[in-house]
């Protein structure tokens, strides 16, 4: 009864690619909210709960008039999963906060933008405050496993000196796009040619980097990153490819933050058929160390959804401005001439 | 210079005791906040810098009156850590409040205290709000280790079944004080007194169970807890101790959080000489499920000193009110009819 006398959450969904299904899906789920709305310029006009695959109608047409969807459905929050560019969806978001609709975003460059894009971010936080709504980017990773995660866990240290993290995932049994979008099979010059293209890239381990910098007091002044296939010497397989020895098995990608010289944040992206095992593992030196590790790793997919439906109620209750995972958590505060 | 311009957030340091002393000697050592009192009952007189053994003055004086201090010292923070029990430390936490300061303590009971004590949460709140001031009770455990850590970890799940947390110390190492703490060397009698007069009792584990419940929407029916000596068929030593066979080693404090019968929560706390290792995990059934682990455990006095400290500013920056570590959290939501 109090169920149903409370008022449910409106979401509107913008952006209705794999994310955004899948942020659907788990939205007709949770008793406390409301899907109202979907924004796409594919199949407008189809509904949405077809396009999820829910195995009924939600009727919730999906529209590319963002302007109407708010005028008529009246959201409090939108889920927005369109893209990884924060200059490119920088327009898209400009229309949801001046719609005065709080937003939660998979754009994996917002998730923290002060250090690539520091423009942008002060013009969204000025927007957002003005129209009184709050932005958040957030996910998997960047937006929790290799920034808030490791963040959340030097809240038991009095001192923190370095911190590495570690996503090894063990590519054989993924799904074959996965196995391909880790350049498995490749060789190196046309692995090569994937990262010069973009299509081999995973975008955020700088901004995790700046997220943890920032979150620790960390005035750091160098962030490196760098890609690279990894070759294994024996044949490995899954159950779609097999790459012999020489081949790229998949792609490990690294990033460091440095302060006077100092390496005090690494971050280890790992992914290959072939690594035998999955985990992701946070090692902090400091008062007291901490080593910690998720066995069996985090499922991505999965995560990413779920970071973005349960951040709603939390970004319903912050103030108004551009709010990053960093703001929502307590973590080692800086000791003097550290 | 921007580091000299910027004012240091005053902290007055409430409890003078093994907890106390450890916050003063981290505080003196983050270069964004300065001891301006010192209240207790013991050690009127002397210098906060010497009691807490820092090795210098800090020209800071114990004082036992506090509303002096507060007029004097004019804080923006205390750090109170004079006891466990809510009923007992009321009357501060009051008297703290009216004085318009912001509070946070190492109380047990204050970590999550609205299934125990629900009059004294919501009057602790209203004063609270009414006074403009937040008060937040934490540390390693509860408030972090067995509550806020898994809620934290459940943040990236669309579904949450069940909830395992562990830890397990082996106390062959710690200093004697703990060992003696936690009945080892004692006959079952000899343990189930210090039971019955409360001196081996971990304080906290219905608050941890009853945040989690609140923080993944569960309305658990029922919490119960068991305490019992651990003995093993062995003789185990610590460099203190020598435990026969059948003398207890150690204690092991269980609580389960209970819906419809189901055993929703579960938390296991243990501490023996013999244990063979220490280790912090947290076990989510769910989707996906996590298995997350602690190597060597956390040392609990550092992070609780830490927790205490590090969650300053955060106090600070919260709306007026009663707040938990649920409160500052991105956790999963629930789904309906779970």
């Amino acid at each position: 009864m109090g169920e149903r006398m409370k008022r449910k959450i409106r979401v509107v969904q913008f952006g209705i690619g794999v994310i955004g299904r899948g942020v659907t899906k788990v939205l007709v789920k949770k008793g406390d909210m409301r899907i109202v709305g979907a924004i796409d310029v594919s199949n407008v006009g189809r509904d949405l709960g077809d396009i999820a695959g829910i195995g009924r109608k939600l009727r919730v047409k999906i529209r590319s008039e963002a302007d109407k969807v708010f005028r008529q459905a009246k959201p409090q929050v939108v889920v927005h999963t369109t893209g990884s560019s924060l200059k490119k969806v920088y327009p898209e978001l400009e229309k949801l906060i001046k719609a005065k609709v709080n937003v939660v975003s998979s754009c994996e460059e917002l998730s923290y933008p002060y250090q690539k894009e520091p423009k942008i971010a002060a013009r969204l936080d000025r927007l957002a405050r003005e129209n009184g709504v709050t932005v958040l980017g957030t996910g998997v990773n960047p937006g929790f496993l290799m920034d808030a995660w490791p963040l959340f866990m030097t809240g038991v240290c009095t001192e923190v000196k370095e911190i590495k993290v570690s996503r090894v995932q063990d590519a054989a049994h993924r799904r074959i796009p996965f196995q391909e979008k880790i350049g498995a099979g490749k060789t190196k010059k046309e692995f090569e040619k994937k990262v010069k293209d973009g299509t081999i890239r995973h975008v955020g381990l700088a901004e995790s980097i700046a997220m943890i910098g920032d979150g620790l007091g960390w005035k750091l002044d160098k962030i490196t990153e760098s890609i690279e296939p990894i070759i294994y010497r024996k044949t490995v397989k899954s159950s779609y490819l097999t790459v012999k020895p020489g081949l790229a098995a998949g792609v490990k990608q690294v990033g460091h933050g440095w302060k006077g010289g100092k390496r005090l944040i690494s971050l280890n992206f790992e992914a290959s058929i072939g690594a035998g095992t999955s985990y992701d593992s946070v090692s902090i030196s400091g008062t007291p160390p901490m080593e910690v590790i998720i066995k069996g790793g985090t499922h991505g997919d999965i995560a990413t959804v779920a970071m973005l439906v349960n951040a709603i109620p939390k970004v319903l209750d912050a103030s108004p401005g551009l709010k990053t995972m960093k703001d929502l958590i307590i973590s080692a505060l800086i000791n003097k001439s550290s």
